[in-house]
Formats: structure tokens, C-alpha cells, sequence
């Protein structure tokens, strides 16, 4: 096979590769982690690279590129990675922009927690063994579970690695063993003689863009180390469905998805015991929520069918996995514990959610909104629940928007427009030149514009004002937030036309959503308590710009909640008590999944609610108002 | 490390290996079986080789093996391989003849068999699941257990191999699959579409010197295929106590038995499913018996403590493990059912005896002995019973027996002595040229020589007879049956003293095992209904020659019944219904181990049984008779 060699610039990076394959596969091959949302479909224009030497051996523009890119930047070679395909055998120098990169993101750890009674599943138990006799000769294994017996009144059967550790383990403890009991139904371990070392659990978050972890100490409950990373799926695709669409394409690659997921539970994993100063080992559970495709990837479960209608997820209730089946690394024998689903688009996590809210036994009715690339939304009370899946897409983490970025040092978080004079003010992430927009920047820009009147109502810019940062660029007009002087990028960053309309469909959606199960349960804007938004970017944005924009119904701002990573606190919760997890799978039952699609009035509302805030403004009377006053 | 070449003749076979390890242990690497009954400790004499080229190279002739060889045979270049130690890096060249070789051997492969009635353990089931919808969109897992439990009213977990194929299973069989259920626990395995093939299941008796294994439809019960081979650990050790002094050696050896004996398990399995044409991914259970001993290695639980005082077993009760977790090559979800033990040295096999022959219901008085190396002794009826073990040695399978062999082809298995003439007549397996004596011709010569008088009942050689047979070797007195010109060794075939000396120990240790569970008893000769022989040396014996020596009471002939391998019967009604696995415990459970070594009487009983047939004849009342006819 003829092969091309490769070199990424800065770093000079290389290797030699096939010809055929494209520069965003050449790319993953070395590890650099190019954006790529779509997962290689040459549709969200992340995975921009420049071509600095060998653009002849690379296929011609696509119809694709030429969409994403404009003439300039075509002249200055820039080229998705995803389109440009190595053509034959010579060298070839690409660059990697910055703004392509995943960066070092922010990653919200805390959420909204309720205290839990101590329940774990594993319990530590000291035996002392009665020795044999050549007048009781009774077998190793018979002889520890009758002590065990004797002392706790139970049958328990006998994990098949602790078996075979049994012999040597209760002689060189001379007779004393310590025993880790899991569910009052197996012995999971076995070590010689007495230890009296607390007994560790790992809690773990899989977001689609981010990991979680807790290394909680199982005897008093608390938390002992924190951590987390980028989730390490993201050169595959950075939402869901791209990733299930590498899945879809070759048979090994779901096993390859899986093994780099398990790969980054094992390293946090590491890092945590590392902090705490415990080996591995001595962690004895482990429980994990994630969205259903997370889910399904963790435990090796093909989530194909979950992006195809009618959506299922393959399991719904809560699994329990040997450790060792998974290759996770704590201890051998012992179980992970994964969270029961609700459907293919409403996870593990929306349980962990509902938790650590405790929406599923508050007597007022409450609304939780989870809101990333995917919005879950719970609503009801003790009494009844439903739930449904919004597909808000990606604006919101910076995706599909122009100069859009993750939440990452540099991007804007904050504007603010002067009413009188349009003058633009803004901050950015830890306070560096800006190198674009967040989704708490988004959002804050759109209800700036809004109220400035820059935006109209129904989403269009005002042409007729006469304003140096309001142009018009080669296809659309744009709004020009930080001029190329203050940048790092050298560009202006500017927000544009069909930005806003990225941004109209993705708070349509949540809006949908949520009026959509309100419908179904019968429920108006008075009659919520409280508006739970859970997720990273629910706990940054403003919500009084969110509540102008239209994202959520129009409630008192006292009555809307930023609850933080819930997600991961329901995991917290479930490694703490066994009775949160059957908690979990009977709240996991009781959620009435509602499929949108399948309401005749979706797509009216969902286009009414494009509108700022709505195109039936007597739903929003508060934000109208203010909107009026400017 | 300095290396050396060794080449084994005839077959040229050659291996480097470094300077320090043993010529035993350098045929172990080329996978040339050496028989070594001691495990290498230079005390059996069975590795004899020869030296041909390079024998400057080999350490000197030590002193087990003066004691082994002859001056000749020193002479002509004989050492004991396990003693040879490999000096220097240069070629040496060794001859392997035929007497030390592992050679083909009968194998028996049927026992008495009890009729069963068919309750396996697994369960086929073709389940039509309901297609999910948008309305419905039930997980598919959850989907598959709701549809299984309409039908079958039962809660079933699913192995986790198993959940992760529902998805594309289900879709692959237009929503009708195949699923297996295994005790109507769990769903060890799915398929997409009908299949309506039978169910096969796998029965391995692992004997310490032979497999024996059956497969058997599980639909019929009846017997598909029949298969067996010499245990593949012989070469680490003819006997149970040289296997686990070969794991004690090292940390990995268990490791390396274990190993061993699982890809000889696999290896029998797809020998039996190529004869029936069907797939060892269509085997869904299997059964294992066998001696304590090779029951823990095959589980690769360490049987060390089970060679020392108090010689408790490490697992009594039963036990299933997940076929993958093993490494046995079954469907991967399928469950291994090990049958229980119960005691280090009355193992899983005298279970499988006790249910082949009832003893554990009968209204009579019975026993069963299943000879071997370690013979096991049950006696009792459906009231009681007792099991001890009996340390008869290797003896009867032609081990530490000047011209012992086991039971292959040129060995003589049956001898007769006119008690006139006092010629020799004899008749060997396969009917060729005598190479050596296996145990039913050594206890028909020394029954023989009895009934002669060549031999006193104290086991003497009367050396007042004037018989050209008789002489006197190096050391001892030897009786020849068969002179150098009809053997296909060249040398004479004789019995010695000593070889008198190891009979008289190896039957006094089974008559003092059975006499002593009688006294506990409190049974008499009279009171016995049955003695069942079992094992394939039973099965081969002559009963008369067995009792004349004195190996078991004297009963009428018409009373002791050769059941051949209930062993493996006993496998076989297990894998058959899951009411016989439930038996098995019962009756481990019930039957009584007895340490012979505890009993005060234990070295005055065996003693006196070392005579033939007995010190107090009278306890031999028609074998006495019948002696003194002669």
C-alpha cells in the first residue's frame, strides 16, 4: 500500500499513513485532538486545518468545504480535515489552528447534593476462621462462609477469583481474614489477616464532553478526591450521534470507543487513589451515569439503535458488571453499578438528576432542565412525572455558531450592550485576549442585542441601523463583539445572522420541550415552583439573558435554580446507598417518557417558540415588559 | 546464559535450553511425555534415558540413581533424566526408549449408568419480541425479559456478554430470537431467528492419569459422542502428590497445570463436536468429576494444603463458573458445573460414584471401591455412610514395580502358574510381545505364585524351591515370567521381592480402609450386599486373583460387581438434570469422612493385612479353603 507522510505543525508532529485516508484520521492517528463535531461529515466546519506544504497531493475543495469556508480563507489554504483526502505518496505540512483544537476546558464538578443515609453495597468483615483438624477437615471455602454464617445470618456465594485466593489467604493470615461482602449475596474479596482501612467507592459522570469523578470514603460518606477530564471519545465525533455514526462504520469500533472510555475511568481513576493515597484495589464499587449512548458505549452495548427511530436504548434497567468483565481497575472482583435509563435519549443521568433534586417526591411541581448538545427535561412532582429529550444541539457549547468555542480560557462568557450608545462590553475565561464565544456569551449577546434592538423579536437583524460593528460579510449580516485589535485570534469575532437563527432553534427546542410536557400534565408557568438547570453551561449562563431569550417559561428569576453537575451527585448518592438504588430504578420506572416527535402540535409550537421570547408574547409578560422598558 | 543443544532419539526432536536444568525437564519443553511418577526427585526410576553423545557434558551419576540402575545398565549409558543435569553449552544427544514413554493406554470409558430423568440445567426458548414504536419505546432488553416472562412467568438476569448482542440480535431476527436460560436464572446466551437444533452438553471425568468425556444431547440424553486421552499433566508428575509438589515450586506452575488441563478439556471438546458436525459454541454445559486434587487444578485453586495434615480440601461444596471465565471454549455465557467434593482426598469423582451406583438409597449394606492410585472407599446404605481414602499408591498401575507398566499395549494382564509344573503362562493387551506387567497381571502373579507356593503367606519367596525361575539378582530374589527371548525389551520380565513387598502395602492399605469403615459400621463380611469395584483397574482385575491376595473381605464372588467408570457416569446424570446436581450436594453432604489415620487401631489393622490374605485368616475363611486345595 503507497504511503504519504504527514507532519503537524506546531508541534511536528508526524507519521506515514495510507493513501486515501484524510488529514482528520492522520490526525487522530498521532492523538491530536482536532474539533470535529459532525464526525467527519463535513458539516459542522470545526476540523479546519492549513495546508502549509504538499497541497497538490491532497483531493480538490469540496462542495462541503466550500460552504464551511470563505474564498479567503480557501486562498490561504485553509481546507477541512475531514474532506482532504491524501492523494499520493509525498510529504505533507499541515497546520493546526488553535481555534481547531480541543482545548483545556472548564468542567463544572459540583452539583446540588442530598445528604443520603450510609448503605453502601460492600461491607468490610473480619473473620476468624476455625482451623481444620484431622477430626474436622472440613474445606477452606466451607469452613468461611459457615464463620460468616455463624456471625451474620448469611448465605453468600463466593466470588470465583476469591474463591482461588481462599487457601493461601486464610493461612497467612494465620486463620483471620478480611472479607469484602457485596450486597449481603457474595464474597468479592479476600485478604489475609485483619484490615481496618476504610473502604473506598468511585462515582462517575460520563458527559458527552467531559468526565466526572468522586472518590468517595464508603464509611463516612465523604467526598476524598475530585477529578476530572476531557471525555477522551471526542476526536471520534464531539456530540452523540457522530459518535455513533463512527460506531455504525466498522465492526471493531464500537470495542475501540469502549476501551477508550474504560481507558479514561482507569486513568481518573488513578489520579484519584493517587491524591488519597490508596492503591487501586482498594476500591471496592464503583457506579456510573452518563446519557444513554454513554451508557451503552461504557458497558460495550452497541447504541446504534438509539439514533434511529423510535430511539430505544438497548437496556433500560440498572446493570451490575464484574469489574474485571469491563477492565475497569478497582478491585477484581468487585461490581460496577450502572444507573438505570430512561429512553435512548433520556439517561442515566437524567435519573442522577432527579435524585439530587428530589423532584420525584416534592409535593409542588417542579421542572428539571439538563441542558447540553442533548436537553433532558423532567417535569411533575411526587405525584407523576415525564420526562422528554430536546434536541437543542450544540450552539449552546459554541457549536454551529461562527466564532463559537467551549467553555475554555478565552472565550467570552459575559457582554453587555449599552443601550443608549451600542457600545459593546464583555469578559472573557480567566481574563485573556478573546478568542470567541461561549454559550454564556451567546446567549448574553442575543438578549443584548435584544434589548438594544440591534435583534428584532422575530430574530432578523436591524439593517437600518447605522452601526460601524453591524456589515455585512461575503453571504450574511454580521455583529462585530470584539474587533480584531483586542483578539487573539487577529480576526474580528463577530456574531452573525445565522448564528442568531442556530441559537433561535436551539432555545426553541428546550422551550418546546418544555411546553410540550407542560401541555401533557396540565401545567402553567404559575403553577412551577421551582426550575431546576442542571449542566455546565445551565450554572454559567445568566439567567436572566436565558429567561429573555425565550430558553425557559417565565417565572419569577427567584424561582429558577442552577443545581450544578446533579448528575453526578445522583452517582455520589448511589455509591452511598443501596436504597438510592432501588430508589433510582423505581423513579427510573415512574418517569413517563414523552417522545416529542409524536405530539401533533411539535412542530407549531416548536416554530411559535422561535420567537424572542415567543411568538405568543402573552406567555412571557415579565420579559416583555422589561423588554418594553428599554 | 550459556545454552545447550539437546537432540532426543529416535524422533531427532531438539531444543536449546540453558546450562543448570535437567534432561526431564528439557523433554517437557520439546513435549516429549517422560513418565515420572515422583515429580523429578530421582526416587521412582521411571525417566530412564540414555545417553548417546555429550555425556562428559551431564553431571555425574548420583546416588538415586545407583540405587535405580544396574552397573550394566551404567554401564551402557542409562541415567535417570530427572537427575542428568546439563553442564556446559554443547550438543548432547539422548535416546528415549519405549519403557519410559507415556504410552497409548486403554482407557475406560463406560460405567454403570442409572437412568435419569431430563431436567437440564439449560433450556431453549424462541421468544418473539414486539417491535418496539414511538409510542413503545421500551428498551430492547427490557423488551426481551417482559416478552420471556409472559411466556415462562419467571425474572431473569442476562449475562453480560449476552445483553451486549440483544440489540443487533433482535434486529438481525426481525424481532424473533433464540435465547438459552440457564436454571431459570439468567440468559446466558442469544441468537437471531429459530434455531431448533438440539442442546448438547459436555461430561469430563479427570482422572489423575486419563480424560474421559461424553458429549450428550441434552434433548434425548442420549450419548453423541465418546472421547478421551491421557491426563496432559503426566508429564509434571505421574501421581497427585508430584503434581502439587510441582505447583509448591513455583508461583506460575498452578497457573501452568491449570492451563494445561483446560486446553486438554478444549481439545476433547472439539474432537467429540467434530464427530456429531456441530459448533463447541453449541455446547451450553458441562459437567466435571474428578479426584480433589485435579478438581481444585482444573479451577486453578491451589490444592496445596490438600497434600498436608489435616489434608482439607479448599471447596467441598459445588460450584459454577462462567465458561470464559475458566477459558474452556463452550458458548462463552455458559455456566461449568463442578461437582462437589468431600474431603482432599475423596474428591468429586466418589460423588459421581455414589449417584451412578445408588449406594446412597439402597436398603442393603453395600461398598463401593473405585481404585486408583488414592482408592476411595464409601460403605453404607440409604441410612448412612461413611468414605474414607487409602494411600494404596501407583502399585497397581505398574508403578514402583521393577517391570510395572500401565495398562498398554505388550503389558500382561493376565498370568496363570501350573501348580504342578509351576510353568508360566500369560496373555498381554493387543496380544504382542510382552514389554512389562500392569496391574491385573501383577495381581494374578502373585496370586498365582500364592496358590503355587512359590510365595508364603507372609509374601516371602520360598527359596527352597529348586526352580530355574527363581534367582537371585544384585540385591534380591526375582521370579521370571517371561525369559528375555519372548519379550520386546530383550531382557527378562520377572517380579521381585520388592515388588511383592509394594503389593502386599497397596492391598493392606484398601482391605485396612474397608475394615476399618466396617468396624465403624459396625458391619461384618456377611452384612455387605455388594462390593462395587470401580476405576479401570477393577475393571480389568481378575476378581478371584483380587480377593486370593486379600484386597477386599472375603465375600462370595457372585457379590462383587465391577461397575466400571461410575465416575464418569455420574457426570453424565448431572449434566442431565439439575435434581441430580441438588442429589450430589445432598449426598456429599451426608456421607461421613473418616481419617484412617485418626483411628487408634488404623497401623495394627494394616499391619495385619499385609499378610495374604490376612494375619488372622480366619477373617478369609474361603480363601483359606480354596489355598489349601492346592
Amino acid at each position: 500500500m503507497a504511503r504519504s507522510k504527514v507532519v503537524f505543525q506546531p508541534e511536528g508532529k508526524r507519521l506515514e499513513i495510507t493513501v486515501g485516508r484524510t488529514l482528520l484520521e492522520a490526525a487522530k492517528e498521532t492523538g491530536l485532538d482536532i474539533q470535529s463535531l459532525c464526525g467527519g461529515r463535513g458539516i459542522c466546519g470545526k476540523c479546519r486545518i492549513i495546508l502549509r506544504d504538499g497541497m497538490n497531493h491532497i483531493s480538490q475543495v469540496s462542495d462541503a468545504e466550500r460552504r464551511s469556508l470563505s474564498e479567503s480563507e480557501m486562498k490561504n489554504g485553509f481546507r477541512l480535515a475531514c474532506q482532504a483526502v491524501i492523494k499520493d505518496q509525498r510529504t505533507i505540512v499541515v497546520e493546526v489552528p488553535m481555534q481547531s483544537r480541543v482545548g483545556q476546558q472548564r468542567i463544572l464538578l459540583k452539583g446540588l447534593e442530598k445528604q443520603v443515609k450510609l448503605m453502601p453495597s460492600v461491607r468490610k468483615l473480619v473473620i476468624n476462621v476455625k482451623k481444620p483438624s484431622l477430626k474436622d477437615a472440613k474445606s477452606d471455602a466451607d469452613r468461611l462462609l459457615d464463620t460468616i454464617k455463624d456471625q451474620t445470618v448469611q448465605e453468600l456465594k463466593i466470588d470465583y477469583e476469591t474463591l482461588r485466593e481462599i487457601p493461601h489467604a486464610v493461612r497467612e493470615g494465620d486463620w483471620t481474614v478480611t472479607v469484602i461482602a457485596w450486597m449481603n449475596r457474595e464474597l468479592v474479596s479476600i485478604k489475609p489477616g485483619e484490615h481496618l482501612r476504610d473502604l473506598y467507592g468511585f462515582a462517575v459522570d460520563i458527559g458527552t464532553t467531559k468526565l466526572a469523578a468522586y472518590l468517595v470514603n464508603l464509611n463516612t460518606g465523604a467526598i476524598a478526591a475530585t477529578v476530572s477530564m476531557m471525555n477522551p471519545q471526542i476526536p471520534y465525533g464531539e456530540d452523540v450521534i457522530s459518535r455513533i455514526s463512527y460506531i455504525m462504520k466498522a465492526e471493531n469500533n464500537l470495542e475501540e470507543l469502549h476501551d477508550v472510555i474504560v481507558a479514561g475511568v482507569n486513568s481518573l481513576l488513578n489520579e484519584a487513589c493517587e491524591k488519597v493515597g490508596i492503591q487501586t484495589e482498594e476500591v471496592y464499587d464503583l457506579t456510573v451515569v452518563g446519557n444513554t449512548a454513554m451508557h451503552h458505549i461504557f458497558l460495550g452495548i452497541p447504541p446504534n439503535y438509539v439514533a434511529l427511530s423510535p430511539y430505544p436504548a438497548a437496556l433500560q434497567s440498572s446493570a451490575d458488571v464484574k469489574a474485571r468483565e469491563l477492565g475497569v481497575q478497582i478491585n477484581s472482583g468487585a461490581y460496577i453499578h450502572v444507573l438505570p435509563t430512561i429512553a435512548g435519549f433520556v439517561g442515566a443521568d437524567a435519573v442522577a438528576d432527579a435524585l439530587a433534586t428530589e423532584i420525584y417526591e416534592l409535593e409542588g411541581i417542579n421542572t428539571l432542565i439538563d441542558i447540553g448538545t442533548n436537553t433532558e427535561i423532567i417535569l411533575g412532582n411526587g405525584n407523576r412525572l415525564m420526562a422528554c429529550s430536546c434536541a437543542s444541539g450544540p450552539a449552546f457549547e459554541g457549536a454551529h455558531i461562527k466564532h463559537g468555542m467551549r467553555a475554555a480560557t478565552g472565550a467570552i462568557e459575559n457582554v453587555w450592550i449599552d443601550p443608549q450608545t451600542l457600545e459593546v462590553g464583555y469578559k472573557t475565561i480567566d481574563d485573556v485576549k478573546p478568542s470567541g464565544l461561549c454559550g454564556s456569551g451567546i446567549v448574553d449577546t442575543v438578549a443584548e442585542m435584544l434589548k438594544a434592538k440591534i435583534v428584532s423579536l422575530e430574530g432578523s437583524f436591524n439593517s437600518g441601523l447605522a452601526l460601524s460593528r453591524i456589515r455585512r460579510n461575503e453571504k450574511t449580516l454580521e455583529f462585530v463583539i470584539a474587533p480584531k485589535g483586542e483578539t487573539s485570534t487577529g480576526n474580528d469575532i463577530v456574531i452573525t445572522q445565522s448564528d442568531i437563527r442556530e441559537v433561535q432553534l436551539a432555545k426553541a427546542a428546550i422551550y418546546t420541550g418544555a411546553s410540550i410536557l407542560m401541555k401533557h400534565m396540565v401545567v402553567e408557568p404559575q403553577d412551577i415552583q421551582e426550575i431546576f438547570i442542571a449542566g455546565a453551561f445551565g450554572n454559567y449562563v445568566d439567567p436572566q439573558s436565558a429567561k429573555t431569550i425565550g430558553m425557559f417559561p417565565d417565572v419569577p428569576l427567584q424561582n429558577v435554580r442552577f443545581v450544578g453537575n446533579t448528575a453526578g451527585s445522583g452517582a455520589r448518592m448511589a455509591l452511598l446507598s443501596t436504597d438510592v438504588r432501588a430508589l433510582a430504578e423505581e423513579v427510573a420506572e415512574r418517569i413517563e417518557y414523552l417522545e416529542l416527535g409524536v405530539d401533533p402540535d411539535f412542530q407549531k409550537e416548536f416554530l411559535k417558540a422561535t420567537y424572542f421570547p415567543h411568538k405568543e408574547v402573552e406567555r412571557f409578560p415579565n420579559v416583555m415588559k422589561s423588554l418594553r422598558r428599554n
